[in-house]
């Protein structure tokens, strides 16, 4: 039996708050340090580890959690969510997207259809597709082979397909796996479509449609832009464009696509990049294999995150960590450093994931929390952000929990030595350092050059940015986010926060304004 | 007389803290609002404003805010600033990024050398480069254009040029003085020059190496990899690459580049995309005359900053609208929301420009400060954003103060009516409700549909993103910065925080450690 109940009615809740954290520069000084980097790792799929040794906890805060996990029900709760409660109570619907890469847990079905082969059955005809696409047997009115795929669509229908698209672009070009260029319409500022039609070729491009409702304004607005392009351009859209919608859509059934694949509102946009809205650019790009292994690597980490053991679930375990920085250490943002030049919209995408989805503050009845709930994230990859932001992070006057992640080899086959080592080393070097460097700080003499320490992070570390370590990272923060919502009894699948700007800009199109927003209307010239 | 001094030792600081922050539900409501929005504005250079009805401050407020201003002698500082007093006291230099587009004050000397002559003339070097490149003067070994420029930098060498390239960019291609393609390598993996190298055409390429010191490692290393790039095509390095250095780096007078281009110690890099290290790439991608134009705009903006009366000046007034948000209301971050595709980056950029100059927290003279300094900085383009983080902006448990920025009229000349609006009017009217969202809320018996409103934004708000009004709004947010250093008595102009990890690393890549080090550098393989 579960009970939803806010956080702060926990007794393990009243226990965590009193929890010590653990002093940095002591913990992980000398032996004990390498003592603490060899025990608090955690496995993940695909060969990763999460390693929190440089998180301020111990075997005691552990116990805390662990306490506090079984308190709050959170495997029991993903439990539910996985076996089809309507878990996103505000819009009353089920949240299935791990089923877009496995089975968790028993056959779910609704309107008299098992999800699980619903989904599968959508990735084997986008895989179809794209085979065709690629073989030819699908090309433009003048029988050639398309070259360019175009998303076209914003929020979860972009960021994260686009981060998984950088993201793997450069490994499958090595291994031979890259079939054709992927480039991505999101902004309704006409530039944005504007720019990107000016560096492709429309007569060889194939358009991919997505949005869920067929209604979003900006993707609506966007196809018609790019329709119009294929129309002066003597092509017939209907044999460039396909859609990614839900069934009901108005996009569902209509001439106007070469093909339509489906998800439904039990796959949140910012839960989507292992469905159609991911599939279907991603088996373009690099093809269905290429797609097939991603969703391998997450559904293997999904797994991972049903067990009960927080020390065998990273998910759960990063979670936990993180509610406890929020709630009991006060600390109000949290930031993702990839080392790895693939992942540099990574950040982007795990922004929208977690701020959309726990930036709430009410509880899933609707009643307001009197707790701290989701962080601010940012992030950009090192060594970069070392080179900008990290200035704040080493000696600014707030404490930053930092996320970060790094691989052994790099994905491209090109290097090369300098002063001894290569440029991969060096990579591998700075997060070391950098993490050493937060925790522990140095002392100086000289007040400036002096570096307090005491800052917290953790690492997930793997061997290389494979399609599974990709899915598998995913999965790790899909996970962490939602078990995060349960901590803090929100409901993590709706955004109700972005209904209001949407009327508001109705009214001013409209010319339906007055006071404050009429004076802004006229300041925009609208 | 100028007295630096913490602001917790000013008595308009102790009256600041008291002033009560306006409601802005209320405030913004009605005609009231609409008075609001047409007072609380200044302008700006290019035909830009800024304005800050929605900000939660009143007459009351700004009366505080001059008081402030005046105690901390915040004009004063600036005009000692660019009169060439040595203000980054740290390093002992002085801060003379404002020379490279303009001269503030009287002739600033140093090494025998009038500094504003100096930056000329390194820009009208670059110009006649840039201008021979363009005519084919300067070709490759076969005598054919150069059609590509790809920078090699990181930190400031990268961020604000590779925002100033991509702000231009379209802008450029519409007003026919686009020159040739800008690309960027900074990053230490491999496997981003790796990426970059594959798209372009080496033989055809020209390579602008920055760095000032001539020795930072991720830069030198990226010049091996194009080196050895151009070598395998059969190219003579040396007639492809050119160098923006200090006099005193090993690059200067090297026989291994084109020509060399010169800064000096007085210019921080991350404020330097107005002298060479922006100056070379944007003059070769766009011509010295849409350099020049960008430069005017800062020029211009940076005459508004010297202004002693707050109302008259957006720079310093923006400022302590900041200060106050953090030090008397708490706030720790601030959220950048261009409403321009073309400002992609310059999120990116501020978030170094601002967090590495006021991430500190000890004052000019290494004594610890007791009140916050610099917020975090994040921040993606609308419409973008709303599809993305805003939730958490309208509903989360924190308040995230907001800076938008605006244009009336895109960059390029396509656009599409949907449902009676253009693209354009579409992107005015999103920002204009979000404004009012943001600010109003709007009361719901649902309360997870309920919008709490007393969010507080600012928005700077233009005619079309010109090089004018670029370089407007670059100055605008530098010397942001550079006041709000000033209140909080800190060194905006060193970097010390980021020495600590190269320390560590080059102990890693020495295989010179033990501990916590070793334990991560056996983890990641090094």
């Amino acid at each position: 039996m579960i009970t939803w109940k806010n956080l702060d009615t926990a007794s393990a809740y009243q226990e965590l708050l009193k929890v010590a954290p653990v002093d940095l520069k002591e913990a992980m000084a000398g032996e004990g340090g390498a003592e603490r980097v060899r025990k608090y790792s955690v496995p993940m799929a695909a060969g990763l580890a999460f390693n929190y040794a440089a998180k301020q906890v111990d075997d005691k805060a552990l116990e805390a959690f662990a306490k506090l996990a079984e308190e709050m029900q959170l495997a029991e709760k993903f439990e539910a969510l996985y076996n089809g409660e309507v878990i996103n109570t505000g819009e009353k619907r089920m949240v299935l997207h791990h089923l877009t890469r496995g089975q968790l847990g028993e056959p779910v079905v609704a309107d008299g259809v098992d999800k699980r082969g619903f989904y599968a059955e959508q990735q084997r005809k986008i895989a179809e597709l794209a085979n065709k696409v690629h073989s030819g047997e699908i090309a433009n009115a003048a029988g050639e082979k398309f070259t360019t795929v175009v998303q076209i669509g914003i929020g979860g229908s972009d960021l994260g397909p686009r981060a998984m698209y950088l993201a793997l672009e450069n490994w499958a070009k090595v291994n031979d796996t890259f079939k054709m260029e992927a480039r991505f319409i999101s902004n309704v500022d006409p530039d944005d479509a504007a720019a990107v039609l000016n560096t492709i070729d429309v007569a060889h491009s194939i358009f991919v449609l997505v949005s869920k409702s067929g209604t979003t304004l900006e993707t609506l607005t966007n196809e018609s832009f790019v329709k119009d392009a294929l129309k002066n351009a003597g092509l017939d859209p209907s044999r460039h464009m396909i859609a990614v919608t839900s069934e009901t859509s108005p996009l569902a059934k209509s001439d106007d696509y070469l093909a339509a694949f489906f998800m439904d509102d039990y796959i949140g946009g910012r839960f989507s990049s292992t469905s159609g809205v991911g599939g279907a650019v991603l088996s373009l790009a690099f093809g269905p294999e290429v797609f097939a292994r991603f969703l391998e690597g997450a559904a293997e980490e999904d797994k991972l995150a049903c067990n009960r053991d927080i020390l065998k679930n990273p998910a759960m375990l990063d979670a936990l960590i993180g509610v406890y920085e929020r709630n009991a250490l006060g600390y109000q943002n949290t930031a993702v450093l990839p080392y790895s030049q693939a992942l540099s919209r990574f950040p982007a995408h795990l922004q929208q994931l977690d701020m959309e989805s726990n930036g709430k503050s009410v509880n899933r009845f609707g009643e307001p929390v009197s707790y701290p709930t989701g962080p601010v994230i940012f992030g950009e990859p090192g060594t970069n952000g070392q080179h900008s932001f990290y200035q704040l992070l080493h000696q600014g006057t707030d404490i930053i929990p930092l996320q970060f992640v790094g691989f052994r080899k790099n994905q491209m086959e090109r290097d090369v030595v300098i002063q001894d080592s290569t440029s991969q080393q060096k990579l591998c070097a700075n997060v070391a350092a950098q993490i050493v460097a937060f925790a522990c700080g140095k002392a100086d003499e000289n007040r400036n050059k002096n570096f307090e320490g005491g800052r917290p992070s953790s690492i997930i570390v793997g061997d290389q940015l494979t399609p599974e370590a990709l899915g598998a990272l995913l999965s790790h923060f899909e996970n962490k986010v939602m078990y995060q919502g349960f901590v803090w009894n929100i409901n993590s699948f709706d955004q109700e926060g972005v209904q209001l700007g949407k009327v508001l800009a109705k009214k001013v199109l409209a010319h339906d304004t007055d006071g404050a927003l009429k004076a802004y209307s006229d300041l925009l010239d609208i």
